[in-house]
């Protein structure tokens, strides 16, 4: 029996962990119902067969490890049983955690991030236990509670627990399903380093009259941030490139492969070109292996608009947040952004640090890589898009980088307009019952790919 | 019998006429209370012997034109009828409303803005009718009730009756008395043109890993306003000074006799220099002189202090105002502004417009002058302090430049600690009586001085 007729023949069932699953209330901060989702993840993966072990660390929620089978190899499956928040509940069509099936889709808070990939691979492993019985290798499900609330434990519990979770390969939380129905697989993460420029020049507000003598704070804000970047669009700071990787000629020939709609994305944009100019390669060239530096925000004085008040502000204040790739780390960056200030006559300038992420990057060419590669292939209709990175960041760096695992995210349940951590959440059912079938076949593939 | 014994005799009276005039709360937008205060400044003047004539324009308060006298040459005296709101109530230590004097200091909204200064000048009026009978000359007594709202109608009501309020020599509101106590004279104010610059770039927010290829709205608009100002603080818009009109011999003689606490003023701003790191003549030169371009407010973005979001915002906003000087004017700076723009890249960047305050200056030399100044070395301890212009704006540029009338600010009620528009506004009694001492001075120094 294929795996995909078994699936469809139980998709009652498991469509009905999955309800299971996303009825219980495990938002961030919800400690009873983080408690009562853990267990849920414990019960299901013993009764998958699962040796279980509560991965502590003080003021945490546990993460759960769920290891089975046997053999020299292992695969480490990274989830997360935490969901985002619910507000605003009223824009939501049907309660976030009573699930809801309209016209093949299935609603509920956490349907596409990350219940309903976790799940999925759930019974992707149930059905290539019934179909092959015990895997060949070791799989080890490590389910954290804590990711919606970024993580912020995760290190702590990686680095406790380092030689548990040790593997030959990791398959990270599920990418998505792009627009035109292709898989999608990522081998990394941009990394992040967020902080606030704040600086402080007058004892008060004043006047605005008295900017004809006193020293303007904004100005002062605003000329060190002109100073940080070239009209081009590239980065200023003293030695900010010298750690990034150059693409090589398997990173090319991916970007060479990969489906990308510039003018659809322009249009969502509302722009009429990109940072740069660049297109084709060029563009996604920079899309995916340029660091940024972006002000995400910025504010001082009188901000109504429409009104004036004529005002000198005594402070301003920036923030940054500057995107990372291979091999920069978010510590130099903050220190090469210290030296720049302090060099350009803006060492008065005060930087509070706020997210700190390593950027992380696997190579495809990795067993798991291949495993997943060819089950994608395989599984969907379409060819899989293929990127390096994600360009947002997460908690991969943990595994990835500090354990030096090869990683990668593939396909998951997600699409465009899954409604991620805001209402309506949805997955489709049939995408899900497809994450299954996939899952059955990466889990397959990595018994035999060298 | 001297002035000052008349006005220490009747100090109850003149007194008791400034706890009526506060007693109104005029308050900007109070439609009954400002007719009931410009009713009861009517009624004092008639009682003074004045003719009166309301000046109406649709849609503003009336301004009251009192005439009495009569001659050859003619005063203008302006002052306003109107006060500032009170808000936040709840800082007063008495009622805005019902004035009180504690410890010699009399306690109200309007005591200093510019009831004050008014009635002062009415009983300047009584006195000198008392010690002099009728005045040689034709004095005009112009009160208007929407200052504190930005005099938005005055223009209108300046030109529409411009025939009857043309005169020789106009008096403007009361400046001060210094800290040290000296009486300060003004001769003209600074101009303002008020912008918003707003740029809109992107269709919605996105999330700020797309930094590194949408262009971002608020790099554009910080490079734009890194443009409009040079590392030694002095404005980079193109012909921005070419109007400007240096001091002369005589400027320089007031700048020279000026007196300033640099340290002092130092100290209260918090900092350790002024722009430019002027001192001296080189500091008032500035000072009163240079025109300014100051960012009143910028906001863009996620702008919760300590907290980080990782926005790319789709819009990004700043006000500029910049005071202005003789002969700067605000339409053709904001032109030049424009055109800066346009020429560096920045034609895109939206220009709305606010205040539009054309600067002004008359000469000390000037019959009202040479009054005002003769007068305040005889009824003040010190000797005056003269300046050319007020470092603020306000609607003396529509006597003193469209009708062209000599225009003066002789010292008034208020001192630095007079709490003006906030709450606790106070003058002292004494500084009121010797306000009106001083009226009666320059009322007679105008009849005898070319």
């Amino acid at each position: 029996m294929q795996a995909s007729e078994l699936i469809r023949d139980n998709a009652d069932i498991y469509v009905g962990w999955l309800t299971e699953a996303c009825s219980i209330p495990s938002m961030s901060g919800e400690t009873d119902a983080l408690k009562e989702m853990s267990t849920w993840v414990e019960d299901k993966l013993t009764s998958l067969g699962a040796t279980i072990e509560r991965l502590t660390v003080p003021d945490a929620p546990d993460a759960i490890l769920g290891t089975l089978g046997r053999g020299e190899r292992s695969l480490l499956v990274y989830d997360h049983y935490d969901v985002q928040p619910v507000d605003p509940l009223d824009l939501w069509n049907s309660e976030p955690f009573e699930p809801e099936i309209r016209d093949g889709v299935f609603f509920a808070r956490g349907a596409a991030d990350n219940k309903g990939d976790l799940v999925a691979r759930l019974a992707g492993l149930d059905v290539h236990r019934r179909l092959h019985g015990g895997l060949p290798y070791t799989l080890k499900f490590l389910i954290e509670g804590e990711e919606e609330a970024g993580s912020s434990h995760f290190p702590d519990i990686v680095h406790r627990y380092a030689e548990r979770l040790a593997a030959d390969g990791c398959v990270w939380e599920g990418h998505g399903i792009d627009h035109a129905g292709r898989p999608e697989l990522v081998f990394g993460a941009k990394g992040l380093a967020y902080v606030e420029l704040e600086y402080t020049g007058l004892s008060e507000d004043q006047h605005s009259s008295l900017a004809v003598v006193a020293p303007s704070p904004v100005w002062h804000l605003v000329e060190a941030l002109a100073t940080l970047r070239s009209s081009d669009g590239s980065v200023s700071i003293g030695g900010f490139y010298d750690d990034v990787v150059e693409p090589d000629e398997d990173d090319m020939a991916m970007l060479r492969a990969f489906p990308f709609d510039e003018e659809e994305e322009q249009r969502r944009l509302g722009v009429s070109h990109f940072v740069g100019n660049v297109t084709g390669v060029d563009f996604l060239r920079r899309y995916f292996y340029d660091p940024t530096c972006n002000i995400a925000g910025i504010v001082a004085g009188f901000t109504v608009p429409g009104r004036s008040k004529t005002v000198l502000p005594r402070e301003a204040m920036a923030k940054l947040d500057m995107r990372l790739v291979p091999n920069q780390h978010p510590d130099d960056i903050v220190a090469k952004l210290r030296a720049h200030l302090d060099e350009h006559g803006y060492g008065d300038i005060k930087i509070n640090r706020f997210s700190n992420e390593a950027p992380v990057r696997s190579r495809r060419d990795s067993s798991i890589g291949k495993a997943t590669i060819s089950a994608a292939e395989r599984v969907f209709d379409q060819a899989p898009a293929i990127a390096p990175m994600m360009l947002g960041t997460g908690p991969m760096s943990y595994i990835a980088a500090d354990l030096g695992i090869p990683t990668v995210s593939p396909a998951g349940v997600h699409r465009p307009t899954s409604n991620i951590h805001a209402p309506n959440e949805n997955c489709r059912v049939e995408d899900f019952l497809r994450i299954a079938e996939y899952t059955v076949e990466w889990l397959g593939d990595f018994a035999t790919i060298d």
